[in-house]
C-alpha cells in the first residue's frame, strides 16, 4: 500500500500491530479519527498511555485494579471463603457477568504450558496457596473453585493445582462441563457428550 | 460490563468509540496492551496524535499530505493533463494501488447530499474549476475522470460537476460500470447488467 503521508503510514502500522486488525482497517480508523475533533485522538490517546503505565494489580487476587486492593477482595459483601481460580482477567469479567458468584478470585496469570515454556514458576501460584493458609486475621478458605480452560494445559494446571492444594485440606471443585445451554446434542463434539453423560447430575426442576 | 479498574474502562470507553469497534473488542485490545511493553502503548498513542495534529492536506488536490503540495501533484512523471475527481482519501489509495493510473487527483471530500446537509459550497469544487483554467505556467488539463460512487449522491455530484465544467470545454469522463471481474451474471443486480449491456464496448483481446 502506497500512503500520500508519512504520519497516515506511521498510524495505520502502529494500529495494524494490534491483535485482529489488519491494514485496511487500521486505514480506516486512521481516517476516521482525521475526520473527528482533535480530544478525540489526544482522549483515545491518553487513555491508551494511562492504561499502560497507570495500572495496577490488586496484591490478593492479581485482578486488575485502581488500588492494592481490589473491590472484590475488598468488599464485605463477598464470600471470602470462596476462591474461584481463573487463567486471566477477562475471565474474571466473564464470569462476573453472570451475577451468580459471589466469592473472591485468583488470577494465575497464565496456564502451565511447556511448549511455551510457562511454568508453574511463572504463574501466581505461590500467592494462592499462602491465601490458603489458616490466619487467625481473616476468614479461613473453604473451597477452591479451578475455572479453567478446557485444554490439555488448562486440565495440566488444574491436576498441578490440585495436587497443590490437597495437603491444605481445602475442598477443591471445577466448573462444570456439559452441553451448553441452547446446544443442540447432535452438533456437540463427543468428548463434551460423552463427559456430560458420565457427569449426569440429578434432575431438579427448582 | 462492570470493570475492575477505572482506568481499563476509560481505556475499553475510548476504544470502542471507533467505528466498527465494540465493548468486547475494546476489552481484548486493552487487555493486549496490558501484556505488551509500555513503549508499544507510547507508540501508538504517539502515531495517533501526530496523525490529529500534524496532517496536512495538498493544497492543490486535498488529498493528505506531508508537504503543501503532494507527491503526486508534484511528480513530474504523472500525467497533469489529466485529473480523477474521487469523493474521498481512500479511494485515492485504491486508484493507486491498481497501478493502472499515471494522472493527478481531485479529492472532493464528499459527495452531495442534502439529506445530510452536503452542499456544493462544502465540497471542494471551487479549487478543481480553478485547476482547469487555462494558465501558461502549466499543462492544460485536458480530461476530468469522475470516478464517484454510484449512488443517488454519486450521480447527482457528477451531474453537478459536468454542467459546471462543460463551459471550460474540457473532457468529461466517467469510470466503467459494468459486471466486475469475477462476478457471475446470474448474481449481479439487474441494474448493473442492463447498464453494462447497454454500455458494452468492443472486444478486444489485446
Amino acid at each position: 500500500m502506497n500512503f500520500p503521508s508519512k504520519l497516515i503510514e506511521d498510524a495505520v502500522n502502529e494500529i495494524s500491530k494490534l491483535p485482529g486488525i489488519g491494514k485496511k482497517t487500521a486505514l480506516r480508523l486512521s481516517l476516521h479519527l482525521l475526520k473527528q475533533d482533535q480530544s478525540f485522538a489526544t482522549s483515545l490517546a491518553q487513555a491508551i498511555i494511562d492504561l499502560r503505565t497507570r495500572t495496577t494489580y490488586c496484591t490478593v487476587c492479581h485482578n486488575l485494579s485502581d488500588t492494592p486492593v481490589c473491590s472484590i477482595c475488598s468488599s464485605p459483601k463477598r464470600d471470602h471463603s470462596v476462591i474461584c481460580v481463573v487463567e486471566d482477567i477477562p475471565d474474571v469479567l466473564a464470569i462476573e457477568n453472570t451475577a451468580q458468584y459471589t466469592g473472591l478470585y485468583h488470577v494465575l496469570g497464565g496456564v502451565i504450558s511447556p511448549m511455551q515454556g510457562i511454568g508453574p514458576d511463572n504463574l501466581h501460584l505461590d500467592s494462592l496457596l499462602r491465601r490458603t493458609e489458616v490466619d487467625s486475621n481473616k476468614e479461613p478458605v473453604r473451597e477452591i473453585i479451578l475455572a479453567l480452560p478446557a485444554t490439555m494445559e488448562g486440565d495440566t494446571t488444574a491436576f498441578y493445582l490440585s495436587r497443590k492444594l490437597k495437603p491444605t485440606g481445602v475442598k477443591i471443585t471445577t466448573i462444570a462441563r456439559g452441553v451448553p445451554v441452547g446446544g443442540e446434542l447432535e452438533f456437540t463434539d463427543e468428548i463434551t457428550l460423552g463427559r456430560s453423560i458420565l457427569t449426569r447430575t440429578n434432575y431438579s426442576t427448582e
